[in-house]
């Protein structure tokens, strides 16, 4: 992050206005199909309510870049404390499981708000008075709301899934799919990789320092495992076998009744899924998601499989080009934010990219000599490498330009409201098992 | 209820029509001053949103007036789920602690169902087509309107004391306040009394049957206890010193981190209070409130006194009229729905009805001979009747028509959140401690 | 207590001593089946071990009478904090739900302890040097221990109940039963009783002041309840009908998943329950217990009945001698510690004391005029006058010395491991139901 | 585990005998220091009492070695469900958190379940007639029983701990320290490294398969660190800094309100420790014991290191004797099993085998090609691999035979009730901030 290059010229300021107009409004158009009382709603501690996220991201802005203009006034004191995130540094802040409980300001206030920070944001960038280091912070301030966006996706799902009525965020169709190929392994040789960004563009500090990892020859999976092979996991007792699952896994099932995906609904025999678009029934080609890594990891197992590594899933993805279903492009394309399967052309590989994110076997780590950016900014990633795992690719949730191969996301094992889903890996000595 | 004389002439129905439309407009009312918004939220189990409480007062009338009507047209039949509070009769519920996650139907549907609602109930009325045995059922519902029309307020009192920015429900002044009298204590000889309602006006189950009770000879406080007198328990090391708690009340106590009533707030070492108007100053000649029944009980104990039984209350109460703070006339006169003292003229207890809740040390248990009514509304009180202790006298947030010397209110001893306050009490045997 | 008119000739004093080498020896008796290590185990917060009551109990008597003697030497100066129960006045305690994982001192030590302080008692009585107004202390920590004697035959049931193993306290016969009679109601008038202890015997403080109460006219039954008219309720669905339960009744029955009192066993068919003689099946004539007050209530709301008042329980078993069966007795005869049916002779009220305890309706208060004693012993009773319910008569578990008509005892409405049965009494408005 | 090449000549099976002999016989002289009553004792879930160690172990012969047996007659049926830990192959288990409430079998039966298990196993392989395949079992059920002598010890300390009198388990003076070297780091070359066990003793599963890992340069510590040193992290406001910690591990702070190791007390101005000899004053020479893998982290991000990976710790270690401080050698001693800086020679790394185990970076994963062995002991280790950080070198309470330099031990980040210390890395880039 400190480390980036970043060009101060005229180009480079105007394409970065143009830029954070595009970002900010997309959160608005994310927020457009919601009621302001939709946008309250904390379901569990996890979720924000969306009102959160938006002024939240606008509070990153005005802390991180505005505040330190002696000319700018802030827009309301109270905010640095109901809209800080996790930053102990920048101070306190309201207790994260309250959210859902702040009624005031309104969501016509925070969209305030945001007109206030964005007009002072644009105002520096058009006038070019803005010191050329906190370019980059905009620049993270950006991929920052990019994921919050992102969040606000997962989060209205899970919200709306908690009332009985089944109410839809967006009524839509779902994208269109393509036939679906059957499973197949691409290997790859052993050997001495790169993984980890080095490039020009953005990305994030714990995607540094690129670094060597050996890797045995392996092999990963041609695309993501569908609806339908995960039903016959279910229907093979999957989740009534502890000899499949992890031991912490295998608590998990059992304290939350777990039997199938988060949202998949079996009623009179038939399964449904709730959707962002409503109940729908459930497509089998389409790719699971919205299982846990315990879900994922027992999968593998009983597939006689595993889960890639992270390393491994980076060095199959790296040549490949970012593209896929993105929620951008669904929202522009007036579709359902939902994944179906879509192959790439004659690529092997398909749909690395968006749709679901994939769950590694890695835990989340700092790669070899990273060290977090100086100040507050240290707290954004770094701190929370601990009892998570890796996952990689992005989803049907993600905006597309927010992504590469070397990004990583990361949850607890047991999360599942995100759009998590599965691509199989195996090392040689087994691939004669399959 | 079953026993309720009811007249079903031409006077009678048009009169409970009139009443209906005060009543039900009275929850429009209180609701004015907030966004649909704060109308969302529900800072702890035992609080309901505010839009709840409007959908779950119009579902009474719905499901035990209209239903019984083949013609009526259920608005939506998600409600019936969605708006039962506790009636397992009728049938399953939304559960309790969830019930600010609903953010559809929002507020507008909600006030369009009251719209269809009473328009159902009024031409009933007005046609004077309604079944006679419906009109004590429509007073149960006029009256159940009101119990929540005083949870609406001390409800959103919760709701807003959760956030930081300390807003108000609306800014007003307080009523005015008469001199405070000293602390005296009225005597009433012992002998056989009778308590509970046997009139014709309506009553609730629970205040039936009227029976008789042996009083010893006791004495009773001329009015509530005040925040400075209070101050001074609380001065003398009252939150430190577990001789003076039940053993529940010390173990609360030390698990909350009690020192002070709720939203009593320490500051700068001055005393200040959130109320309905906002962050305001402590007036110590007001009538403490938002006290447990464990705090009243300590603060008696310090006092050397005791809380005085229902029975006493009622007792000494059942000769006065019904006057003091209540919310109507508090919102009707533009002032703040808080209590302050106000002697009445000449008469020597003062203050029993209105301003606060008064605690008294009985146990709410069923009177001698006491059936709950057949059918759902059985359900209404009888069954919460274990581990609660009776209230009196209604406060500053209860509707003033709704009161009298017979009426109970019960809350768990732990509770404080209602305007909840302190009348003492004593025996002959300990008068001379005093 | 303080108003004991208590004689200090030579002969209470030896009365005493008697006294105390009995019930001191009988403590023991219990604990003689018992290996150290059963005497370790704390099988929930409200259990504590049997080794912690015999511990307890002797640090009474050191607490209360020994230490205000300058030329007493504490046996231990830790045991002061580790066998305080809940004496504030005291000193502080070791936190309760921890009893269980002191292993030092050892039940060697303990017993140890017990002689060290015995011999000091004994021989203060005997050389009759102790002050005449520790003689009453000494009484109560006689009955204190009773109290404990009961507790450690019903803790160590909970504690062998835990092992699937199933051991038994003492492999014994049951004592012998009577024919059971048919329920039957005995009428008793209305008017005013009085009812409270102002014998010259021993009571404890919550039984006086002895007062006047009004009674409606009232019927109580002839006998306990039995298993099988328990068994009924049960196959009538009584578990899965919550217009039959209190609101918090229900609520503990679902979240529990109780279907059937404590102790019983449903097993390929057969109906089996856990008794300190080990596991036995069902006798359907013995009194049903190990009901808490929720079962009881919604027994008798099924059986169209309802629980007497502790006052109509009281005024019923005043003229009737306390016999029965009790902990003592039933040892002395090598039976075991259970309730059975036993009428006796041509009394009607058959089973009043003894056998298993009779929760009453009424919630455990504070008697009109009642003060606790000055000083620590002033924490008996009083600071637990919340959110319990009064049980009469005892149980099997009683020592028989040790109550009277009046004597009350009080467990919260959830509470089961107590030998708590149920017997039913009715108004004469629903005596025609029956 | 399968893949032990085993002698099944009369040389290997006598050895084995010999060794299966020391092995259990060390069990029982950790248990001797301990009454019956210390050993029911379970003062946390992760604890479990002595008693159960001691039945477990013998249970796992019985399971895995003569139940495969007909001739061999079961002690009891009823042991199979209590003493099972997790494995759910074999069959259902007592719940773990209510191990310490089983009394019986007592200590006693527990010791002749050992004899009788012992004699079977002895006989057999006395006699030769056990089949070859079993040989391996035995050998794992010993290296099973050594890890479970140092849970009793740790176990112990903990229950031990939790008794205000602070009881000693065995009065012993500590081991001689040598004089501390000042803190060096040890420089090591990039490259690509083995790890992991392929040698012809045992290992366990997961130390297996060895593989190549590519490292980076880095440096690692001369020696542990010390109490001292870590005072200097309290003193200046290590417990107080969140930018110190890991997100989780603060969070961990301030509930359990953590301001020092484990055991630490600090009571008038000085710190003492709790210690299996009983309470010391603080050495500040010796390894700082009892921190978590959040503490850890914390102490090495304020010294401006890190912890090192396994993989680090391993190609550091891999060349050196295991020598250092164990369990069985302070016994034989005659010394307390607590850790005391010992030098080794003129080897400048030392300590990495015994005194306190070192907190790895790493979380606890599988090698790659890494496969369970098949059946129930391939629940060994493969289903906790999550959420546990690596830990290596082994401690003072593990026995001496018992380890080696791939050994990989792990618990969860927030686990402190084992011997865990801190030994510190560095990478290349950083060394210069040092």
């Amino acid at each position: 992050m400190t480390t980036i290059d970043h060009q101060t010229s005229l180009d480079a300021t105007s394409g970065l206005l143009k830029r954070y107009r595009q970002v900010r409004d997309f959160s608005e158009r994310i927020r457009q199909p919601l009621s302001p009382e939709d946008c309250m709603v904390q379901s569990m501690p996890d979720v924000s309510p969306t009102r959160w996220h938006l002024a939240h991201t606008t509070w990153f802005f005005e802390q991180f870049v505005l505040s330190r203009d002696p000319e700018y006034r802030v827009f309301d004191q109270a905010y640095g404390f109901l809209f800080n995130s996790y930053y102990n540094t920048v101070g306190k802040q309201f207790p994260r499981p309250q959210r859902g409980l702040i009624s005031r300001p309104g969501l016509a206030d925070i969209l305030n708000y945001r007109r206030h920070v964005d007009s002072a944001i644009e105002q520096r960038l058009q006038s070019q008075e803005i010191p050329a280091e906190l370019l980059p912070i905009i620049e993270i301030g950006l991929q920052h709301e990019q994921q919050h966006q992102e969040l606000m996706l997962t989060d209205i799902k899970h919200v709306l899934a908690c009332n009985p009525t089944c109410p839809a965020y967006r009524r839509a169709p779902l994208a269109d799919a393509t036939p679906l190929p059957p499973l197949k392994f691409v290997d790859f040789e052993e050997g001495i990789y790169h993984i980890g960004y080095d490039g020009d563009g953005f990305a994030f500090d714990h995607e540094r320092p690129r670094h060597r990892v050996f890797c045995d020859s392996f092999a990963i999976a041609n695309r993501p495992i569908t609806c339908g092979e995960f039903l016959q996991f279910i229907e093979d007792g999957g989740y009534r076998r502890p000899e499949l699952w992890l031991s912490l896994g295998w608590q998990t099932v059992q304290q939350e009744g777990w039997n199938a995906p988060l949202y998949w609904i079996h009623e009179d025999g038939q399964w449904q899924t709730f959707t962002l678009a409503g109940r729908m029934p459930l497509d089998l080609n389409q790719p699971v998601c919205h299982v846990s890594y315990f879900e994922a990891d027992a999968y593998a197992r009983w597939a006689g499989c595993r889960l890639p590594t992270e390393a491994e899933w980076e060095v199959a993805a790296a040549p490949l080009p970012v593209s896929g279903l993105f929620a951008d492009r669904l929202l522009a394309d007036d579709k359902a934010i939902h994944p179906v399967y879509q192959g790439e052309g004659d690529q092997v590989l398909s749909q690395l990219f968006g749709s679901v994110w994939e769950w590694t076997s890695s835990p989340y780590t700092a790669y070899p000599g990273y060290r977090p950016p100086a100040g507050a900014l240290g707290e954004y990633n770094g701190k929370f490498q601990c009892n998570q795992f890796v996952l990689r690719g992005g989803s049907c949730a993600s905006p597309s330009e927010h992504l590469r191969a070397t990004y990583r996301n990361f949850f607890p094992p047991h999360a599942r409201w995100q759009f998590s889903g599965i691509r199989l890996a195996s090392s040689p000595s087994t691939s004669n098992d399959r």
